[in-house]
């Protein structure tokens, strides 16, 4: 279908983008948007930093004028007022503060439980469910009222309960997570192929199948132009395993947190016969935590490291220098893209190109064989005018699926719990997560005290 | 991924045609392939007609002459002659013969039901079931024994039948049923657009959802180029209910038993709320006889006619003669392509054209909502290299569902019965069919039993 | 645990009994309390004919005088002053009167489509569907808000379309639907070996395993005092399915219309190998209609009549004036138990005697293999202390399995037109009843339109 | 059902008992026989040692001589020979010696890994599964050929595993698992209606709604003589949660390794709202190892002590000894009764009492919501004549079922895997244990591998 010319161009389309303040994925949206050819309107801004929104406006709109985008930007003081008749609704929230997320991720280590990222399982996942759904509900509410009828995609952690919290509040909402990590494993292919093959591979050449949950999702099938690329995978994990690999060219795991030689992913071939297919600093917080997060050591092992959130937060002042220099003038965004796919989906849904298959969070009708229905799953689906329809990925290997399915079995249960808001049973689905198998009764108790204490703020209705 | 260059040519390829000395359907494959650019090799014509298979391993090998295509074509004596080492096979076969065929389809006549096509569903369609099933057990499992990887593209009717006893009999099978009916509603839609918006569509620049069983399949959702359908198809269906609408230049339904004026297409759309999206002829015979079939005018009444056997048996001849003229050169094959999938898909499989979306027949693992597990639905699939992955396509409206499973039920029945040739179960299923709800008890014991004893030669083995 | 001492009396149970001005149904019920050991109370009569209700009240009354049984009856003028507290709620009630109940059953008569009780499924069922579900809601909706935690009896027809309605509308209902016609197959059991091996079996001695659907279940094994009762079932259908069997003493059907002499159960043992277990009458009706309805003759011919509305209608006359002889004392009743197994169900779930099995009525969640969840279905239960828990029956034989799913769709289609008011579903539900598989769509659509305007009163909020 | 009197004395069955040179329960089935009225025959024994089977026939026909029972007991020196024409197969088996249970159960605990029993599930239980299952292949294959309508009753551990490849080996078994667990747990509600009541009450009179996994199945609904129990067990836990319960009169944990005072079972009550209904040293085995079974003092500090293997050999030495004084004429077997319910369900099950509901181990098809068809789960079942059907019992509350369904999951893995003598997919089983969930990968690794090596004589056919 290459050569179809779609519909015409679309210039009133309204974006409302929760968590519009964001010092990051905004920039990175605007840049996107600025490069679409074919449509433009109105991206309405909000977030509960209401400053962060209107600073963000100005950028925005900088950036229109200087590309000549038909793309305008406005700050909305309530979610009803952004959402209100919004096509597409992103989000993308920092549920809570740095604070919040340092307990979440470093409380833990007292019990020898490490966490490199901490956002989808584990201690840190579960906590930060526990704050983050409670503002889902009210998300979902309002696109209920405001915009029934528009898209949303959600690219908040944790995913997985973000997106299933959307579906059970309004179960007749359109939306879909979308998370570039299984596009790194896909990287990942295109390096074996250059590493063992000499051949220059592009990402979007490939052709694989996608199955698991979100962070934790594997390949277990691909092939490039073609070309079935069982074998080459086989040859590098033989070769690589051991040591892992880096690619040219790229940071060390040492100094940068968010790269890894993925050995996680090749172990993970090796033992269950399928690719991980997102970074090894996600993969290994599914596992029992002292596989691959025991400590740092044994971490850096896996050549990986862990996300200190004081690097976040150094990282942070960063940004908000630089969304001053932004707001300002003094510097500009450049214009190359982010690599994210979410402006691809949005013209795929208006019509204005064709379908085309990648990966998304939906909840599970059946394209992932052996997993609970209305579990949120990661498989590939078909994006087209106004529809996404998950394909069917078969099931995984049996010693990886049943992993798989207590993931699922958490994540529906912490469901219940944050409908609920009961305490009692988000306690226990944080007993059953596999990185704290290790931990005594007492030190379960201890450790789940002391994480929800502290970001008792937000757990105001829950009752323990 | 329009402009990837894929995989290298490949020129080694088997093809096993099973019905290879067919007149009609073997001579559009070698067209295709002849215009197939990049693929090459040989395909081993079986057919219980050895001699036709050698007149048309004569005709393909001149096509190749002709064209330089590099496919070479042998007649073989055996099954497993053919399907040795096949990379791909190709089922296609008439079950008996038009003795057999007149019996199917005429005498349900003299008790008020009249059949179109009788190759599916109704009394046609069980009694060619019955002989049928157990012609494709044998070939499935030839099929394990001589080339268990390659994959299996069915034509032959009753389709669904077909391929779930393909599945029955070697659960490992690679097979899909193809069937260009889908294409013909496609079709429709573009008319549709022509009359209505003065436009011309073309059937590849639309997406379609499909859903149903083959021959009984709709279409619930449509955009051509980014435009939302269901407007046009509701205006269209408004104007044509009544007097059913035939293209400007297609012959009338009176005279040629192939056509038709959609009347039934949009009696679906109007009672059900989706399209009907397989040819007027085949949809009819899926609900109650006197809804569409009750006699030859009430047919008529919903412009559509009887194929009578008398006019495939003069069709059949004229085919011989031409084949005669094809073998010895006095006549040339057109070039033209036939607009069946079978060769894109190939190509697909090897992975030397890009995945595509197009609808299959496969086992329900979930893609379509509401119906069994296992039964053969036909929605739409991602065909890629060497994979077929059916797409969710949801839940079709719940009135048109119950129709619908009770035909899913049939078939399951119907396996069941064939897997024990359990003549008394075949009994049951064919009083279950929607056709002959309106008949005494005495009357379908007499239906059956002069059907039956029609078709006795290949039904030696069944218990009644 | 015959010998187990169960809790004490309990003498200040309230029941709630919904349509307690009946003139049949609640005389049963208030000579089997007056005979129930150890309970008491308050019943609520309620009932839109208040007269009625208040005439039972001193009917009941007098009898708990006269029996000294600890029970008050009292008439209640709405709804919720029965229901409030209500331990156990009865509902029996006539939806609409005796008028539309007529053109239920005979208006198809015109289409040559009889009935022989009209009131489950067929076009009689359908159209009493539609005008008693909607009060149903009503009710379904009082006991949420007046006593949730009861336990609700349901003796109303069409059976499964009420007990599904009280399940939608309120998911946490605590209800069953209880009805005799199995206890008249296993009444016809323990005939067979009274005729063929000259023992007296009562029918609390046999095991049944019972599967199906209200006024349409099976028994697919059963046994007296621990002797498999197959062989005997197939002797008994050997001698008696071409002549039927009457017992002796029992009225003919062609005198009373209540009576049959078991050939349709015979002919569905014979066909399908499982024993019908519902009346003949009721039976007939779940088949395609020139089964055994094609005409009143046709019933003759298998031993069974249609109950004609005017019976009906005589019946009521004579009840009433009997209504009027109780309730001045002028005659009194009789207290022989009436065999139905309401009262002894109420003890079981107050824990007054042992749990005990028998068949209920009940949402499928797995009982029946091959019927959808959710579909009402009667199998067997285990009954004691607040619990009923269906007992796992296995499935049908495929052929008759295809006819039960066929009947579970159409009635969780009929469910979700009622909550819908949508009579275009309606419609196409009535279309896909086996009753009415060979009219024309004219005759359907003429039927249809003339039963549900004969019943309009009640339809007034339906949509067609 | 008291009083029915039920069919004949039947006093020619055939009962095989496989494992029949056990020194104890053998023994047991011996007295129970010895003491049922009405039924007599032959019991067939098998076992490896045939010198113990030998002396075992001995001493049941030296006790059916003393009681006048109508049994007569024979060594049989093969497996078919003991099975064939079987009534009954009672399959009681120790797979292994001592010394490969010593290092089941002992070698985890140099990693901190303490087991009570070790035959369940942890790391004995998954290697004990892998020596047993292939025995029971062998015994599945030759039930179906010499005795395929017989009913299979097993007491073997680990009981899930070995129904469940009973199963997968031959699907028509008529199979079930029993285990007297939960027996013990109804006693304690006994005990809390004298404790807390002053009500002395038997196990026969309560009504309990049982769910689970064999050795790890709860109570959640209890009701003795129609008490609701539900506030008797809330007061007890909250009496005795902090201190356990002894009977009095009992032996302590301390010194019998088989007592305990509950305080697993009162911690699975205050976590999830359901009474754990088995042993507590089984029910501790199927948490993460930290909870109870850390180390020997955890243990003791929740009331139950381990059962080293050294215990066995002393135990076995006991019994050794009294086999021969048994043999010899100079002890007598005690003839009360057991408190098994094997013989009460074959009686059941040939129609001598009338049917009864007990718990029983059955393949999932249905009757446990939220766990996989297929898996081997523990529930009520109505048992009668040649029928044995599971009883709905609904789910487990969120949190707990979260649990059960992996050890489902590990279950049908396990399988898998001995179908397939897939070592690697074992040790992944391994590793997915909730007992091992602390340990890291070269822990398991070591653990795995000297676990296995101690057990290799009966794994030679395993692939790792």
């Amino acid at each position: 279908m290459g050569g179809v010319v779609m519909s015409e161009n679309i210039h009133d389309l309204t974006i409302a983008y929760i968590g519009g303040g964001s010092r990051g994925w905004a920039w990175g949206l605007m840049r996107d948007l600025a490069a679409a050819e074919g449509i433009g309107g109105t991206v309405a801004l909000y977030d509960i930093d209401q400053a962060a929104a209107g600073q963000n406006a100005l950028i925005g709109n900088r950036l229109s004028r200087k590309t000549g985008a038909s793309w305008t930007y406005r700050a909305e003081a309530s979610l009803e007022g952004a959402l209100g008749g919004a096509d597409f609704v992103i989000i993308s929230i920092l549920p809570g503060t740095f604070a919040e997320m340092a307990s979440d991720v470093h409380a833990p280590e007292a019990y020898g439980v490490y966490q490199s990222v901490g956002d989808s399982v584990g201690p840190g996942g579960v906590i930060r469910a526990m704050r983050t759904l409670p503002m889902y509900e009210v998300i979902a509410q309002a696109i209920e009222r405001s915009c029934p009828d528009g898209w949303v995609i959600n690219y908040t952690n944790p995913m997985a309960a973000c997106v299933g919290c959307l579906y059970r509040v309004f179960p007749g909402i359109k939306a879909i997570g979308c998370c570039h990590e299984v596009f790194g494993a896909q990287h990942l292919l295109c390096e074996m192929l250059d590493v063992l093959e000499g051949v220059r591979a592009e990402r979007c050449e490939l052709e694989t199948n996608v199955l698991g949950v979100n962070h934790y999702t594997v390949i277990d099938r691909a092939s490039w132009r073609g070309l079935d690329l069982s074998g080459l995978i086989a040859r590098f994990a033989e070769r690589y395993w051991a040591t892992g690999y880096t690619p040219p060219g790229q940071e060390d795991y040492r100094e940068n947190p968010f790269t890894y030689a993925h050995r996680v992913k090749l172990d993970m071939y090796k033992r269950y016969g399928v690719l991980g297919a997102a970074g090894d600093r996600h993969l290994a917080e599914f596992f029992p935590n002292p596989w691959y997060l025991g400590s740092a050591e044994n971490a850096a092992s896996w050549t990986f490291g862990l996300t200190p959130v004081s690097w976040r937060i150094r990282d942070l002042e960063d940004r908000l220098a630089r969304a001053g220099r932004l707001a300002s003038g003094q510097e500009e965004l450049d214009l190359t893209p982010t690599g994210e796919e979410g402006v691809k989906q949005i013209k795929a849904l208006l019509g204005l190109t064709p379908g085309f298959v990648t990966n998304v969070n939906l909840p599970n009708s059946g394209q992932f064989a052996g997993m609970p229905g209305g579990a949120i799953v990661e498989t590939n689906a078909y994006i087209s005018k106004d529809s996404i329809k998950p394909i069917f990925s078969g099931s995984q290997p049996a010693a990886l699926a049943a992993v798989t399915r207590r993931h699922c079995e958490n994540q529906l249960a912490m469901s219940q719990a944050a409908a609920l808001r009961d305490g009692k049973l988000a306690f226990e689905v944080f007993c059953n997560e596999p990185a704290l198998g290790g931990l005594s009764m007492p030190d379960l108790r201890a450790l789940f005290d002391t994480t929800t204490k502290n970001t008792a703020e937000y757990l105001k209705d829950w009752k323990f």
